[in-house]
This record gives C-alpha cells, structure tokens and sequence, in this order.
C-alpha cells in the first residue's frame, strides 16, 4: 500500500490549468474566465437591495432613494429576495422529490424499476400508517408513492415525515407557524407573499422561509432520499475513488452529472451490460466507464462505488480531458456552458429532463417508462462516439483518492453495531455515538454541505475546514459537492484518520471509519436531519442542545438557501462562508444571525474568513457542550 | 338630469395634485416623488438580462461579457427571469384562489359564511361530477371546495376546467404540453426549471410560462372567480359610483383595499348594521361610507354596488384626502408607502393577512373562523378614530361618475335573453353576441385589463384605448384597474353609448348597457376565458378565429405576466403597453411575440405607444373578420 497523502487544492488547481491549457487550443470557454468578465458584481444585486418584482421598476434602494416606487423599503426587498430564492430551493429539491415518488409508482416486478429495499418501504409504510399485511410488495410501493405524491398537495395538515422529530421540535414548529404544509403550497405561498404589495414585513418574510425550507427538509428532499433507497437500494459503506483521475484514456467514458438517480442507476446498469462492453471493444476501446459529477454522482457513488470524476466547478474539467464521450444530464447545477463547450471536443452534451432543457445539447427525453430504452440509447451514442475522440487533445490528470462511502443513517447505525456491547447495550440505535459525545472522545459533528463558488477558492474551505475539525476531534458528516471535495482530498480514505484528535482518531479505528463520512447528495442532508433528530432522542436532549452545527462555506445554490433555512429550522446553527445577498438590510440579516433563534432555537454565521469560520464552529460546539454539561 | 361629460385625465391629474399639496404640508411621500428618485431605471434589469438566480453572480449580459459565470446566455437568462415572473403571478392569483375555496370549505348555514348561490354551486358540482342530489347544500359546498383544493396538489391529471374549452383547444394544449396540472406543481416545476444549471432552452422556458398561466386562468382564478360567487353571489347589472368624490366628507370612511372578498364583504356587512351606524354618529359622524381601491373595490362594487374610490395608482390618494379613518387592506397591490403614509395622518392602515403583513400597520389576523368578529373590530376601530381627524386636511376631490356595474357572463346571458325573440332563438346562450359580432354590428370585442404604472401616464392609456375602440364598433369588457380607469373617466355610465360607432352604439341601447362592461376583478379575467370559449363554441370556431383580443396597457404585476400568458395561451391575442423585461433577448421577444402561436395559436405584442397599439388592436380584429369571412 502507497503511503497516504493529502492531494492539496494547489495540486488540483495544477491540473485544473493543464486542462485549461488543452482548452486554449480549441477555443473553449471555461467559467475562470467568465468569472473574470463578471466581476465586478453589481453592488445592488449582492446586498439584495435590487427589486425587479413589479414591472414599475426595476428599483434600487440607496441612501436618497430609500423607498421603491411602491414605498417598500429595504428590509422588505432584501426580505421578499431571500424568501423568493429560498422558494426557488424548495421548489427544487421537492420537485426532484416528487419525481422520485412518479418512478416509484411506475415500479414494477417486470419493470425498469423495482424495490431494492424493500424492508425500508414497508418501514415508511407503517410509519404513514398505511397497512401492509399481505399486500404484493409493488401495491404497497404505488400505495406508499401516492401518498408520498399527496404530500406535495394535500388540502390540510402537515408534512408526515415531521412526525420523526422531537415532541419539543414539533410543538415549536406549530406554536411559531413553521410547521410545513403541504410542499407545493408552501413554495407558492412564498410566491404569493413576495408578490407586489403583499409582505414587507422582514419577520414574516423569513418566518415563511423558514416555513419553505421545512417543507423541503422534512418533505421533498426526505421523500426524494427515502424512496430512492426504496427503489435504489439503501447505501451501505463501498469503496470508491474520486477526482479527475477515474476516467480511464483508454475507455468509453460516460460522465453522469445532475441529481436525479433515475437515470443514472439506468445508465450505469446498461454500461455494465456484456453486450455494451463488446461493443465498446469493437470500437476499438477497452471497456466502458462511467463517472460522476455533482449529486448525480454521489447518488451512484453510494450505492455502487461508482467513482466521483469531480464536483460543481469541475463539471467543464470533464469535458477538458478530452477523454469523455458523453456527457449525461438530469437536473439542476449543470452548467449551459458544456454545450458550446462540448462543441470543442467531440463530447456529446446529452440532456434528459423536460424541467433541464439546454441549447447545444441532444435532447434524449427520459420517463420511467421508457428508461431502460433511454440509458441503452445513450450508452450506445456514447460508445459510437469513442471513434471521433481526438488523441492529441486527450489528458486526463493523473490524481484520485481512494474513499470508503455510503454512510446512510442505517449503515451508520450498523455501523455502531459493530462496536456495541451487545451484552449490556441494545443495539440498532445512536447510543454509542451519544456515548461518545457525551464522554468527549467526539466533541461534536459538523455537517459540511453545499456547492463550490468562485467567490472562495474552490474547495479550499471545505478541505481546511474539515483538516480543522479533524484535528479537533469533531467528527464531520458531508454530502454534496463538500463530500466530493473531502474524497477528492482523500479525506475519505480511511487512513486520514491520522489527521485526526486523539478521540476521533480511536472512534474512527474502532468503528473502522474514515473521519469524513459521506452521506450522500444535497437531497441527502435529509439524513442528517434524521441523524440529529435520532442522536437528540436518544440523548433526551432538545436538538438545538446538541454540540452539532451545519456549514456551507462555497455555497451557491437556491437549493443551499433552502436547506439552510431547514437546518436552522430544525435547531442547528449553521455557517455559511458566502453572503446570501443580504447585507444590505440590518434587520433582515439580524433576524437571520439571531432573531431566527426565537422561533426555531437556530441561526446562522455568515463569515467569509475561512479560518475564522472554523474557529466559531469550533466555539459553537464547544458553547453547546458547556451548556449541556458534558 | 346633468349633462354627461366624461371626466379626463388632466381634471383627474389635477385633483391628485391637490391632494399632493395637503400631503406636502404633512411631509408626506408619494409614488410621484419615488419614481424620480427610482428613475432612470436599471437598463441591466429592464431588459431582462440581469441573474441573480444563484449566489456565484450577480451577472449581467453585455457584448464583452456574452455569458454568465454558469455559461448561460443571454436568452436562458431573459427566459428564466419571465418564467419566474410569471411564476410569481400565477402562485399569486392560485393563492388567492385556494382562500377562496378555504372559505367555502368553512361556510356554514349559521356561519359568517354562507353559500349565497346555491344554484351556481350545484352547477359546478354536476359539472365535476360531484353527486348533488338529496345532499345538504353545506356538505356539497364542502365536497365541492375540497375537491377544488385538490386541483391545487393532486398527483395526476389536468385541471378541471380546462373541460369548459373547446375540444380544439384541450387537444391543442395536451399535444404542446401546455395543459396546466395541479396547480401548484405547476409553479414549483416552474421554479425549478429557472434553477440554476436547470433550463435555459427559451423554448422550454416560454412554453413552462403559457402552462403556468394556464394554471392560473383556469385553475387558481377561475375557482376564485366561482367560488366567490358561491359565497358572495354572482354578480348582476347594479348601480354604483367612482373616483375619488364617493368619499363623503360627513361620514366615517372605510376604504377597503386589495383582493380577497372575504374579508370585504364582511367589512360591508357591518358597516350596514344599524348598530354600527348609530355608534357612528355617537362619534359625531353622520354615517358610514365603505369605498374601495383595486380589486377588493371591484369585488364589493360588482356585488354590492359598493362606490369605487380608485385603481392602483390612486390608492395614496384616498389617505391624502385626510378624510379616511381606515384603510383595510387584505392582499397584493397594496404599497407598503400607506404605512408611513398613514402616519401623517389620523389614518388606521390595517393589515389583516398573514400572506400580507408589512410594517407600520395595525394587524388584525383575519381567518374565516372568526370574519364576523374581525370585521366588527375593524369596523369600529374606524369609527373610534373618526374624531381624530384633522378637518384642515380634509380634501375630498368633488369628482366622481355614475357606473353600471356587474357583468358576470351569467348577467351577460341574461342580458342578451332580453334582446332576444323567444319565438325564434333559445335563451340562456351567447347566440344574440355571435350574431352581432358576424353580422358586423360589433366589429369585434377588447378586453382590456391590468394596472396602472407610472411609465405610462396613469389611467390615459386605458381611458384613450377604449374611446378610440368604441368609436370603431369595438365593444369592450374590462376588469381589475382598467375598469376602474373606465368607471371613473365615465366610460360605464350608460350615457356613454354617445361615444360609440353607430353599430355599438344601437347595441348598447337595445341591450340597455355600457359600452364598457365591468367584468369584475383580475382574477375574474377567468369570466372573460369563459366568455370566449362559450362564444367560440356558439360561434363554431377555435378562440384563435374570434375577433378578440385583449389588452393590458399599464400592468405592472407579475399577476398580469400569469394572466398574459393564459390569455394568449388559451388563443387570444394579446397586447401590452409595457415590455415585460425580455427586450434584452432577441429569441425570447421573437418567441412571445409570435412564436407562441405554433402552440396556442395567439402570441404577445408590445407598444409603448399608444396610439399605435389602438391602431393595431383594430387591425387584429379586422384581420380576424376577414379570415372568418364575416
């Protein structure tokens, strides 16, 4: 075994150049240099106190034009543009959500769909109260879809799933009108109060925020995790690579990148077929591999170890290699530049979903009913294509980590099995983990989440940040484009344990665990809540006690702001390295430091220092443990 | 009886600017004064070409910088802005909407609530397959407004109404997949298609924004629109006042303000009872007035006759006549400026909806639980602050006009029954309209719709249009603030016929009508679908053939974005007098401006002059003719 080393951002910032070197050549654009045409960014847009909700304006609050035409001031712009963009998060995780619950009911014994899991359907089935005695395994899943499908809509009552928290939780949630409704109405209610004439009020603006992210934490995003493990199969620790690295010169390289998994579970199931590979052969390559880029990626990362070719700002470094013969999108965080950009390379820029419709793409429409046909076609073009690769553009980096992912809440769980004991503790529960904390071994857990943004060095926050907390003994959970980060560092590997404290160095070697477990993709971080919502139970603790705090330091995403305001709703504080253009209004951005904290005992730290941003998680945990006596 | 004489624009600019001299000596602000301060306007913003979508940005599109940092360019970005914009419109409308049916859901024979049109109900529900026999007419209420919130979320199938439209049109929509779904998914998909790294197809882009105004006109809206008439009762032919001059001086003045007629009609109820009445000259006033402002006015004017203070851009205008005790305001369109406002004076500006809640106002949570009490409390509230009044700042405009209001399709038909020779023609239809129309009488139909907005002269764009239509034999039916601007130029007296063609004009006296016919409020545009789609199938034609089409000359609201698109959506032209924020992309403005018509056979043009866009409505509807052969 080659000793273990860190790969460092210089290193792939090294890499990423060589790639841009290779772009020069044939024109390609590439998002360092449109950063450059962007920048400066208008001032009014970053502050948030720009609205171009009427059609009276566009208007601009400054000090002698303090009003909008309607009169509203600034902390009912700034406001109305949080909970506008927050609205646009929610409506995007639920809605990939709500996909999920349709491939669900398209399900079928026969079908391109089945239940992988079915032990975790019939679990969410008893929990929904829905009955399953001697129900045919594909009734109950169109069963539990439909009803999983009438969370987006129903007329009255809240989300289901809010039923897994804390009583303490849930009673705070309806006393401060949080609690979420039915999905959609919260997005279009959102949509409604930041109308024209309708909330200025900033209280009632991030009150309702709150509101819209809750219902994609503990609803669209939690049906979206849940039911793909219905249907995918509940992830469970496996060995993977990650970084540029795992694309293979010599084979068919098929890139996956977006979010939702149906399509890319298809994929991969087609390019494993025998058939495929011959073909792959007869054209004159080795076989065939796919990688991944975004949440698409650590969708079939954690549930077959497919390996992670990058994260959100490496999606065009795909492309560069000169190596990919197709490019495969679903939805959300694909840039429109791989169009023009695969136009450089022989890529094909293949986009499948009605909802993510590009220019310079091929549109191959992909539906539940006709995914197995759909993934064969498009692992066909990409193999045909191999042919029309250019050798002498083609070079891929030479730079992958090995990384162990896959860690559900179950396989955590199992996980802590396995250093329970089972003479004296029960097992299948987080008590070994609260145990931990509670002793100090652990002092805490970091969720480390979010995107990549040029407005930090790319990966650069997420990799020290958890070098940090490693080292002091804050154990780190991570999804995303953050998780892709750590694996591609080598955080994930189970040797990097040694850059750990003591405490958590002993866990991870008794557990037999890298220190950074990666749970999964940004629908994901509905595990987490799971987690929290668990480990305050078993703790008999309320979940704003635990020394647990969130963080997205590269954040970008609408998405990242909805999950942000649900993370805070569930009572973790949450540090956020990129301003969610808001600073141009005082009272917005105290009520979303502090004043938040009245209704949902959680708020957030914005602070672009990166160092410092560690060091006042480090300080929150070490506050929440001192507060609880531990 | 006076002589008629229709007031113009500048005695209208006049009084206004009175007004604006009390507000000076109380330091006042004013929409007059913002807009300089606001203007020029951001040309980044105006044309459409500034992201804000996700926090790597802001980015504007300019030649040197041609893409975002995500790559998209500029038509994604144009495209994404308008189907957000719409987006926000169509959740808006919905909203208001699912209130509605919440009502209805809550109505009771010993309520606040009751179902004042039980026979419009039991048509609706024969028409959505509701079993109405033997049944109670509270529990089929509750049946029906159930099932109308089903339309907000269910999982499958389209929207009920759409069964009213011509087969022509329903197949037209599902080929181009246009037909509008649950509502509310509707708006969430459109979120996420406007998410970063989602759609930047303009097509795609466009093609989301007709269905989610197709959600909306007949969906959301529509069900307002019936619902309301349910409750409130459907309108018909009433007598009624406008313009500022309804305020009267001696009484306590209520003016209610916003959408919702839920919260007005109660407001009116109480303001009738004889205790309160008594209560008010205790406090030294001689009664009490209730005048309305934007659509809640069109709502109590259409169903009540209750007098029309102003439109939009009037609505500073009532608290500056220092004669208002209390603006009651419930959702959208309302300026958060009538709280400061409100301030200078003895005014009580009250806000009554958690959807709407802005600073600087009294808020009384208003729910249909507890309407009656609500509206006591506010109704007595403003009868208490009657002798807080300041009479050196009483102003009130001696201006007003006499309107006949209340044409719902339903008073429409019966109107044309009384023109109608039962020896020969069935009653009950629109057959007397068609006849009309093909036989020249009427050369063709305008509506004419939206707000105001101060890049057009307040009011003269809708008052001018409708002149120089009705001279042309062009009968017009109006809603929202453009009916307002008609009622108070006059154009609703029946005297008004002068001003018509001779065709329109001897329609007008048979039929005893307006030229203008008030159809009710924004959300009531769905009685003008209905309209169109009864006279297309009288007429046996598509909508697309009809010589119609409507027209929003000074909207402002994302509303009237929603309304614009299922106008044309469902095969009607449409005309608008300002651009909605797309001039920045040559595809976008190509595609709503005529490539629409290859999915709903009606597309968008945009005139900033007025003269001209009179001139090209008239040739749209003779062009029409032609093609008909009529």
């Amino acid at each position: 075994m080659s000793e273990f080393k860190l790969t460092t951002v210089e290193e792939m910032e090294a890499a990423t150049n060589r790639l841009l070197e290779t772009g020069a050549k044939v024109g390609a654009d590439a998002w360092q240099y449109r950063v450059k045409n962007q920048t400066p960014h208008c001032k009014f847009g970053e502050t948030g106190v720009c609205c171009r909700i009427c059609a009276m304006g566009p208007c601009r609050i400054t000090p002698k034009a303090p009003r909008g035409i309607c009169g509203c001031d600034v902390h009912g712009i700034v406001g109305r543009n949080y909970l506008k963009f927050t609205a646009g998060g929610a409506a995007t995780h639920s809605d990939h959500g709500r996909e999920i619950c349709h491939t669900l009911y398209e399900s079928a014994a026969d079908g391109d769909y089945k239940v992988k899991d079915p032990e975790k359907l019939i679990r969410i089935a008893k929990e929904w109260g829905i009955e399953t005695e001697g129900k045919d395994i594909y009734d109950l899943a169109h069963e539990v879809a439909y009803t999983g499908l009438m969370e987006y809509g129903k007329p009255f009552g809240y989300q289901r799933f809010m039923e897994r928290l804390p009583e303490h939780t849930q009673e705070l949630w309806k006393k401060n009108e949080v609690a979420p409704r039915a999905i959609d109405r919260e997005v279009a209610t959102s949509m409604h109060m930041t109308h024209m004439g309708c909330s200025s009020l900033p209280e009632a603006l991030i009150k309702q925020s709150i509101r819209a992210g809750l219902c994609d934490g503990w609803g669209g995003s939690m049906m979206g995790t849940e039911f793909s493990d219905v249907l995918f199969g509940t992830p469970k620790p496996v060995d993977t690579e990650a970084n540029l690295g795992v694309m293979n010169a010599d084979n068919v390289n098929i890139v996956v990148h977006g979010h939702d998994p149906s399509l890319s579970e298809m994929i991969c199931e087609y390019a494993d077929d025998p058939e495929m590979i011959a073909y792959a052969k007869e054209m004159g390559a080795k076989g065939i591999t796919v990688s991944g880029v975004c949440c698409t990626s650590n969708e079939v990362a954690m549930r077959r170890g497919i390996p992670m070719a990058g994260n959100f700002l490496q999606q065009e470094n795909v492309v560069l290699t000169g190596a990919c013969e197709a490019i495969v999108v679903d939805v959300q965080c694909i840039f429109p530049a791989l169009g023009p950009l695969s136009k450089c390379f022989h890529t094909k820029f293949i986009t499948t979903s009605p909802v993510a419709q590009m220019p310079d793409s091929e549109f191959i429409r992909f539906n539940a009913k006709t995914a197995g046909e759909n993934a064969k076609a498009i692992v066909k073009m990409a193999v045909e294509n191999f042919k029309n690769r250019k050798p002498e553009l083609v070079h891929i980096p030479d730079m992958k980590q090995k990384a162990t992912v896959g860690y559900s809440l179950e396989a955590i769980v199992k996980t802590l099995d396995g250093v329970t004991n089972t003479q004296v503790d029960q097992t299948g529960t987080l008590k070994p983990l609260w145990d931990c904390v509670a002793a100090g071994v652990i002092r805490g857990a970091v969720a480390m989440v979010g995107c990549n943004n040029p407005k930090v060095r790319p990966d650069y926050a997420h990799i020290e940040l958890m070098k940090y907390l490693l080292k002091h003994d804050i154990i780190i959970v991570a999804s995303g484009c953050s998780a892709q980060a750590a694996a591609k560092a080598g955080l994930m590997d189970k040797r990097a344990k040694d850059l750990c404290g003591a405490g958590l160095k002993r866990v991870c070697e008794l557990a037999d665990i890298p220190p950074v477990l990666h749970m999964g993709s940004c629908v994901d971080i509905s595990r987490m809540m799971n987690l929290v919502s668990e480990l305050a139970k078993v703790g008999g603790v309320n979940i704003s006690q635990l020394p647990v705090v969130g963080c997205a330091p590269e954040w970008m995403s609408e998405k990242a702001v909805s999950i942000g305001n649900y993370v805070i709703g569930t009572g973790i504080d949450t540090f956020l390295g990129v301003d969610p253009y808001v600073s141009g209004s005082s009272e917005v951005a105290e009520l979303l430091t502090n004043g938040t904290r009245q209704w949902v005992e959680a708020a957030f730290t914005v602070e672009k220092d990166i160092e410092q941003l560690g060091i006042k998680m480090r300080d929150r945990i070490e506050e929440k443990r001192a507060a609880l006596g531990v």
